[in-house]
C-alpha cells in the first residue's frame, strides 16, 4: 500500500508506535462498545502530551482533515468512533495525575485517566470522586467530560459538569487554551469549562481538567427493596428523604432485567420472592444505617429488603444493577436510549412504552433500568431490525418529549440521537448551538456529524 | 427638544409609560449603586413580556443601536448602567413567578423577580432558595444570572449557575431562545443555560429561568466567633467540617469593618472584647446545635462566641456582616474589588495588601470582608483619587493573580475589571470568549464594553 503522507507527518509528531494505520491495530478504535457503530479511520494517533495534541490538530487543520477525539471508547451513541476516514485522536496516553490538593480538595487529571484510577488516587489522599458508574475501569476523564457523564451519584454530587473547575483544551486550529482554575469561585468571563463539558468533542479537545473532589462518606448502607411499582418506589424515596438520611444513590430495575442478570452473570436471587420493581438505595453519613432502619421499620410498601453495610455485601447488591448493561450485550446488539422523564411520570411511561413498541415491532424486547431520583432510564431495544429500531426509537423519544422529558440525559447525542434533537431542542436553540460550533470550529473538523449535522463546507 | 424616532418606536412596543426619556425619570437607571459608574442613556425601556423584549431587541438591531440590559441595578462593576447613549433595557417588569413544582423542586421565575420575592415564594411552598445576600430586596433574577452571583450560601448550595436548570433568552437579533428544561439531567447539546449565566448581558438577554430550589434547613444555628487570625479561622472551619456539622455559611470580617458597622448602623458590640478577626458560622440540619457545641466546647482558638438559634437572634448576628457594604458607602464612594485567593493564602494576602497600598497611596483606607470558605474577599478602597485607585487596584489584583486567585469571584467583570482581565485570562482564552461573543452578537450591540472590549465595528 502507498504510504499516507498525513499519517507519516502525524507519526513524526507522536512517534511511529503511536500513529496506527494497520487495520488490525486500529480495529479496537474503530468500533464502539455496543458494536453498533463502526467506520473507517485514516489513522489512529495517540499523542502523549498536550503539545503533541496541539501539533496534531494544527497539522489536521492545515490539511482540512476531520478528527474524532476518543477516550476509553465506552460511549454508547457513536460519538467517539470514526464514520468516514477521520483521524481518530486517542487521548488514552494523557494519564497525568497530580497530587491531590488536600485543602482545596481538587486534583489535576489528564484526559486519559480512567475513572477507576481517579477514584483510587482520590481515596488514597482521603477524598472521593463524586461520579461513579459501571464502566469505571475503561471510561476516561476526557470521555466523562465530553458527554457530561452522570451515573449513580448524581443525586448527591451532581453531574460531571458540577465536578469540573478548570480545563485545558486544544482548539480545532491547534491552539492550547488554559483555563485551569482551581478556585470554587472564579466568575471571570464565560464559563468555558461548563461549555466544553457535554460538547462531545465538537468544540475543542479537552486535554486536562481540575477535578473537584468530595469528602468520603464516613458510613454507607446499601439496601435492595422489592416493590410493586414505580409509584411505590417514589413514595419510599420520599420517605428516605424526609427521614433526613443522606441519599447517596437511588437506582431501579424491573423483573425482566433481574432475570437477565441472574441468567448471564450467574447471580443468586437477591430476595426470596420476585417483584415487579426493584430499588437499590444507598444512604451515607453518620447514622445512615439507623435512618434507613427507621424508614424500613414496618413500612408496608416494601415487600422485602436485602441490606448490606460491609464492602463485600454492598458490592454483591450493586452487581444486580451494574451488570445489567453487559448482560444485555450478551443477548445481542441493543439499540440504546438514555431518556429522562419527570419522576412522577415514570409509572405512566412504563405503561406506554410496551404499548408503543407492541404496535410497531411485536418481537422487539424492551429492557429498562436506571436512576430513579432523576427519572433517568436506560431503555434498551433488543432483536430489532434497523427499520424497527428507527421506528421504535422515534416513537419512544416522541413519547419522552411529550412528557417534557430528555432524549439524552447522560450519554450524549452523538451520531445516534442527532436526528431526534429537534424533539426537545427548537430551531432557535439549535441555531445558537450551530453559531457556537461555527465560531470555535469554523471548518467543521472536530467530530463532524456528532450532535449537529456536518457543516455544508465541512 | 426634538423627538427621538427610535424612542417613539420603542414606546409603541412597550407603551409610552415604559419608555422613558425624561432625564429626571431615567436618572435612577443611569447611575449604579456605588455612584461610581454613570453615563447618558438614549432612553430607558421597560418591556412587560418576553415578546416585547424580542421586539425591542429586533428594533435596536435594525437601527444598530447598542443596548444595556439592567436588573435591580445593584451591580458593583458598572455592567448594568449606560456608558454612552445606549438604550437601557430594564427587565424589572418581568415579574412572573409560577407555582413551585412540589415534586421536582423547581420554579419558573421572570428576570425581574427580586431575590427576596423568590425566597418568600419558595418558603411558602415548603422549599428554599440556595442563594442569599444582603441586597436581596433589590437584586433580581436576571442580574443574579448575568453575574453568576454568589453570596453567603455558596459553600452549601453552589453559585447561581448551579441553581439554573433552564433559561429563556432573547438574542441580539431579537430571537427568543427557549431552553426551559426542568429536569435534573438533560445533557442534550451545549449548556446554553450555563453559558448565559455569568455572561453579563453580553450574549443574550435572559427573560425567564427554571430555578432549582433546595429543601429548607430543619434547624439552623448561627455563631459569631472572635479569633486572632485567618489561620485560626480556617482551623475552626476545618474542625466544624470534621465534626460533620452541615455548614451553611462561613463569613468573615475584621476589627476595622466591625467598627465601621457599629458607628454607622449603631449596633452594640457583639462580644465583650475586640478581636483581630471575626467569623460568622452557620450550621444547619438536625443536630446542628449539638455539633457546633462539640466544636466550641473548650476550643482554645475561639476567644469568645455569640450563638443564636432563633430568627431574631440570628438576624442580629447577621447584621454585623450584612450591613458592612452600606456602611462603607456611608463613608464615601468606594473602589470595590471582589477577589478570591486559595483560603490558605488569606493570612499572607492580608499582610501584603496594606504593604502594597501604603507604598502607593498612604491615605487610602482598605476594608475587606467576605466568604471565608471560598477565600472570596470584598476589598474596598476608600478615599482614593482616580489615579491612586487605578494604581492600587492594579497592584492588588496583580497580587491576587500571583496567589493563583480570581480577580472577579462573584460580581462580574463589567466595565470596572475589563482592563485587568489579562491578569488571569490568557490571550488564547480571551480569543475563545471573543469568538463566542462575535458568534452570538456579531454587531456588538449587547452591553458593549462590558467584559470584552467593544468590537471594532460595534
Amino acid at each position: 500500500v502507498a504510504a499516507d503522507p498525513l499519517a507519516e507527518a502525524l507519526a513524526r509528531i507522536v512517534g511511529p508506535a503511536d500513529c496506527l494505520t494497520d487495520p488490525d491495530l486500529t480495529a479496537g478504535y474503530r468500533t464502539d462498545w455496543t458494536g453498533r457503530f463502526t467506520g473507517p479511520a485514516r489513522c489512529v494517533v495517540r499523542p502523549g502530551t498536550t503539545d503533541e495534541v496541539a501539533a496534531v490538530m494544527a497539522l489536521c487543520a492545515a490539511a482540512g482533515q476531520a478528527v474524532v477525539p476518543q477516550g476509553g471508547n465506552t460511549g454508547l451513541v457513536g460519538g467517539g468512533v470514526p464514520r468516514g476516514g477521520e483521524v481518530v485522536l486517542s487521548l488514552s496516553r494523557l494519564v497525568e495525575l497530580e497530587a491531590v490538593d488536600p485543602v482545596g480538595g481538587t486534583v489535576v487529571a489528564g484526559a486519559g485517566v480512567t475513572l477507576a484510577a481517579l477514584q483510587a488516587h482520590a481515596l488514597a489522599a482521603g477524598w472521593d470522586v463524586g461520579i461513579d458508574f459501571a464502566s469505571r475501569d475503561s471510561a476516561t476523564v476526557g470521555g466523562l467530560v465530553a458527554t457530561n457523564a452522570g451515573g449513580t451519584r448524581v443525586l448527591r454530587h451532581g453531574d460531571v459538569r458540577a465536578q469540573i473547575r478548570g480545563v485545558e483544551a486544544v482548539t480545532a486550529a491547534g491552539v492550547v487554551v488554559d483555563r485551569m482554575t482551581r478556585l470554587p469561585k472564579d466568575s471571570t468571563g464565560y464559563d468555558l469549562p461548563g461549555l466544553l463539558v457535554g460538547s462531545e468533542g465538537t468544540l475543542a479537545v479537552v486535554t486536562r481538567v481540575v477535578w473537584r473532589l468530595v469528602p468520603p462518606a464516613p458510613e454507607r448502607v446499601t439496601a435492595l427493596f422489592g416493590l410493586a411499582s414505580y409509584d411505590d418506589a417514589l413514595t419510599v424515596l420520599g420517605e428516605v428523604r424526609t427521614a433526613h438520611a443522606v441519599l447517596g444513590a437511588a437506582e431501579t430495575f424491573g423483573r425482566a432485567e433481574l432475570e437477565l442478570v441472574r441468567r448471564h452473570a450467574g447471580l443468586a436471587p437477591p430476595l426470596r420472592a420476585d417483584h415487579p420493581r426493584y430499588v437499590l438505595l444507598e444512604c451515607e453519613g453518620r447514622g445512615a444505617v439507623e435512618a434507613l432502619a427507621r424508614v424500613l421499620d414496618g413500612y408496608p410498601l416494601v415487600a422485602e429488603t436485602a441490606v448490606a453495610v460491609d464492602a463485600a455485601g454492598r458490592a454483591a447488591l450493586w452487581a444486580y444493577r451494574e451488570r445489567i448493561t453487559e448482560c444485555i450485550n450478551a443477548e445481542g446488539v441493543p439499540v440504546k436510549l438514555d431518556v429522562a422523564v419527570p419522576p412522577t411520570s415514570l409509572g405512566r411511561f412504563e405503561e406506554r412504552v410496551p404499548e408503543v413498541v407492541a404496535g410497531m415491532a411485536p418481537n422487539v424486547r424492551v429492557l429498562s433500568f436506571g436512576h430513579l431520583a432523576e427519572g433517568n432510564l436506560h431503555v434498551n431495544l433488543l432483536d430489532a431490525t434497523e427499520a424497527e429500531a428507527e421506528a421504535v426509537e422515534g416513537a419512544v423519544l416522541t413519547l419522552v418529549a411529550g412528557f417534557g422529558g430528555s432524549i439524552s440525559a447522560e450519554h450524549g447525542v452523538g451520531i445516534a440521537k442527532r436526528r431526534w434533537l429537534h424533539l426537545t431542542r427548537n430551531p432557535e436553540d439549535i441555531a445558537v448551538m450551530r453559531a457556537i460550533k461555527d465560531a470555535l470550529d469554523p471548518h467543521g473538523l472536530l467530530n463532524p456529524g456528532v450532535l449537529l449535522a456536518p457543516a455544508a463546507d465541512g
